[in-house]
């Protein structure tokens, strides 16, 4: 099937690719405009994400994953495309049947191509539910309506309308009473969205409009994919405006977003989009979808939250979502996701260290409201990212991740000289070792530099309780008899994490659990 | 260090976040830009991404990751931080004293911070080097310059000039021979820029451009990083173009970006903000870098590659790449990471699978020169993809699918009734596996269901060949005894794909290596 040679091609890709074309918007009035509110979310884990995997998810695992996203505050969500499988068809059947797990708030939404017998059997898998979204899709794009459906524009928008009409006919305007008690949305996606001439796009738009006859309080939805993404985000965000203001009774439409991620830049295109007028949001938690994935879920909400915006849904508890997703999708989070990558919160640099060592310092001293953090922009504690290794030592580190490491394992401040001596320790056992230096080799390292072999070596002479928590060793003195240096700890400022707990106790009373020898470090 | 509850603050994230502050430029022009050209690439895999690994990497591995880059056709290559250790001090020698290794044309740079004692070891570890790019920093936001530095923006202004003249000192003005024979050029990154006051930006930079004194063939380098992603694209391109718009002597100044990928939008910031100005880019193969990565620079390439603009790099052998990257590293590409990921070129949804062979069918018989293929925005191949599996089948895959994989077992087109049968035996068994049914499965149960047990039963009554390659047979006929159905074989089209071996051959020759047995399928 190889076309051309590819080492030729890609001497001149002008050859085989052409350039998006621009939207023609001087007086766009996007980019003026901030997001203060978060869209209608879809998820479509279980639908467009689902049919994406090696595995596809079974009938209790997607049953899992859909209470998961109804936990997380999610009130739409597209559950499967019921006549592509049995699974599917049987799946939707039981999210309706089985008491108490579709809450009423919850809308379900089931997929259907535009063909008549599908679309029966899409709505006969939905009958019963609260409210449904039937969301039918049809190509619009010239590539996919010519070359896979050998349609003209004409015939597909006469089935765009006969489809939304047999919709409504099967739903809306039903007389089965299993219809009557439901509330029912339509979706429209005239696929690709992105590459189709916004002029067809409109008026197929309009016809479906017309054919269902929305209301302001239950809006058709035009789902405006990039089914894969074609085209810089600014240029999306441009069509979408032009959408938006050309579509009428716009009260009546809810434009929404289904975007996948071919140029990387998903999220960047669906936050623009929204600027640009789009309500609603259709997307997979941590990006799953064909191929390269449909917009992350989580980067977008927790992007609104790191700007004061309340994203409607609760990411609090990250851990146990990460858990379920990569248990039903068989694919890990990586590393480096926004948010939820296992190395996002954390550093090795030395300078980076430094820095966060000391704006947490700044946070506890002021004890600010506000989070402004170097190089952490969210606080990984919001997402129930409670015991985070933040900073993490390598050969790369400087003092202050060892510095930090030693206050995790001993809740003690070192003062700055040993903060120095011991980073040249640490520095010299990482550049040997090749690797991270862990909290237990960190830990070991102190003790044996530094650390009495018995606790009766010191001799506390001055001690000033400035609190419950603080205490000020002013004097201390030991006889290391193996060393031969006598005075050896002053001046180090100890600070007790745990309530009641005090590091050091004074003379005659319960000898401290960790006594320093400072040998190097006297201070006059 | 809990300094508010989290569940708390997550209900009220306005309490703890505040809105990154829009930029007021009413007339802005990027969005009506396109992007024409590559920009200058800076890969500092070597130093940012080096620094965020958990093992960095030896000598050695960074020797062979500096020598893709440099086959991959990168001109200006990040080294190292000489002054952090001494496997980073004597890595950059070795490039420069080891022949062979660094070519003429390659710049190397390397990073230190704004300290007379560090920036006097870099420049003396690049002494004897052709081109160098000494890069320097320091803080100049203010959460940044008080709170980490605690210095005045009088005192960091300084702080940069005094650097910047101490570098020129020892490098362009030096008396050194050493110094004397290479092209030195300068590279400020004030940080973080994007939190900076924008007046304190140009003001700082005006103030070292003054004291370095670029020209229009060496420009100054300012590289204007994104250190932690805080706003929305767009806002970034503003910022930038502010900045473009606003330093003097524009034609002595590269603007460079150092974008990192907190909120996921690092690709598409780097492209907008090109757009607004910038001339060069800095980031990572593959996204690597603290926490959520530096910009990825293979998404960048392949984005300008896929709008017909060569990138001046070369993506063709991309698995090679993967690997380098991926045992140097020891971090997993992603399976959904854009062109380069396992699952990025694939497929297992029916509709999905039906328009791409229809794609590549259309591609083949137009022998179009533009690349148009659904749901494929690169032709694989492009990448040195060969042989990819594009399609792949599990319980959620239609015929086509099927049909693709009996194509590559055996270079056979299925008649259309063949292709709906099949599928319903493949979905059958797919929905009792629950997992992808292999090209081995589909051969296996392709053979089982519809194949001659012995050739011998099969006898063609007439075949006309075409071409050497393309044989029309236009009437079979067998005896299967055990069904006792006779016509069994009638005008199906057979494509051999490998030259000289016909699938058929005409009586009295040697027998088919594959017999159809189509019992159901019998054409009048």
């Amino acid at each position: 099937m190889q076309i051309n040679s590819s080492h030729s091609r890609l001497c001149d890709p002008a050859a085989k690719y052409d350039a998006f074309p621009k939207v023609h918007l001087p007086h766009r009035k996007w980019p003026n405009k901030s997001l203060t509110k978060p869209p209608r979310w879809l998820p479509t884990d279980l639908r467009d994400g689902n049919q994406s995997l090696v595995q596809p998810m079974d009938s209790d695992t997607k049953l899992r994953f859909f209470q998961a996203l109804v936990k997380l505050g999610y009130k739409e969500i597209e559950v499967s495309y019921p006549s592509s499988s049995q699974t599917d068809f049987d799946f939707t059947k039981r999210l309706i049947e089985t008491p108490n797990i579709t809450p009423d708030d919850v809308c379900i939404q089931v997929m259907s191509p535009c063909r008549e017998e599908l679309i029966r059997q899409t709505v006969s898998s939905v009958l019963g539910a609260k409210k449904v979204t039937i969301h039918i899709y049809l190509a619009t794009a010239e590539c996919f309506r010519r070359v896979v459906f050998n349609m003209t524009e004409g015939e597909t928008l006469d089935l765009a309308v006969r489809s939304a009409k047999l919709v409504r006919e099967l739903t809306k305007d039903s007389q089965d009473p299993a219809a009557q008690s439901t509330e029912w949305m339509l979706e429209l996606t005239p696929e690709v969205f992105q590459d189709t001439p916004l002029e067809f796009a409109l008026r197929l738009c309009e016809a479906v409009k017309a054919a269902w006859e929305p209301t302001v309080d239950l809006p058709i939805i035009f789902n405006l994919p990039a089914t894969v993404e074609m085209a810089m985000p600014n240029v999306f965000a441009d069509q979408i405006e032009c959408f938006c203001e050309s579509i009428s009774e716009r009260e009546k439409v809810c434009v929404s977003l289904h975007s996948h991620n071919d140029r990387g830049c998903a999220v960047a295109a669906t936050e623009m989009a929204q600027l640009a007028g789009a309500d609603r949001v259709e997307g997979c938690l941590f990006g799953n979808g064909e191929r390269t994935g449909n917009v992350d879920l989580i980067t977008l909400a927790l992007n609104l939250y790191t700007q004061g915006i309340h994203p409607g849904v609760n990411f609090s508890d990250i851990n146990s979502i990460i858990s379920i997703f990569e248990e039903s999708t068989k694919i890990p989070v990586h590393v480096r996701a926004p948010y939820v990558g296992k190395y996002v919160f954390c550093t090795f640099t030395g300078a980076h260290q430094d820095a966060i060592r000391k704006g947490y310092k700044h946070q506890e001293s002021t004890r600010a409201q506000k989070w402004k953090m170097p190089y952490i922009p969210l606080d990984p504690q919001d997402l129930g990212r409670e015991h985070e290794a933040i900073i993490r030592v390598n050969s790369q580190s400087g003092k202050s991740g060892s510095a930090w490491l030693v206050k995790e394992a001993f809740h003690v401040d070192l003062p700055r000289d040993l903060e120095v001596h011991f980073s040249q320790v640490v520095q010299t056992h990482a550049d040997i070792l090749g690797d991270e230096v862990t909290l237990q080799t960190i830990s070991n390292l102190f003790q044996t530099h530094y650390m009495l072999k018995t606790y009766t070596d010191l001799e506390l002479l001055d001690c000033k309780i400035y609190s419950k928590l603080d205490i000020l060793l002013q004097e201390g003195q030991s006889q290391d008899l193996q060393s031969g240096i006598s005075k050896v700890y002053l001046n180090v400022h100890m600070h007790a994490i745990e309530d009641n707990t005090p590091m050091f106790r004074v003379r005659g009373q319960a000898l401290p659990k960790y006594g320093l020898r400072c040998k190097r470090f006297s201070v006059p």
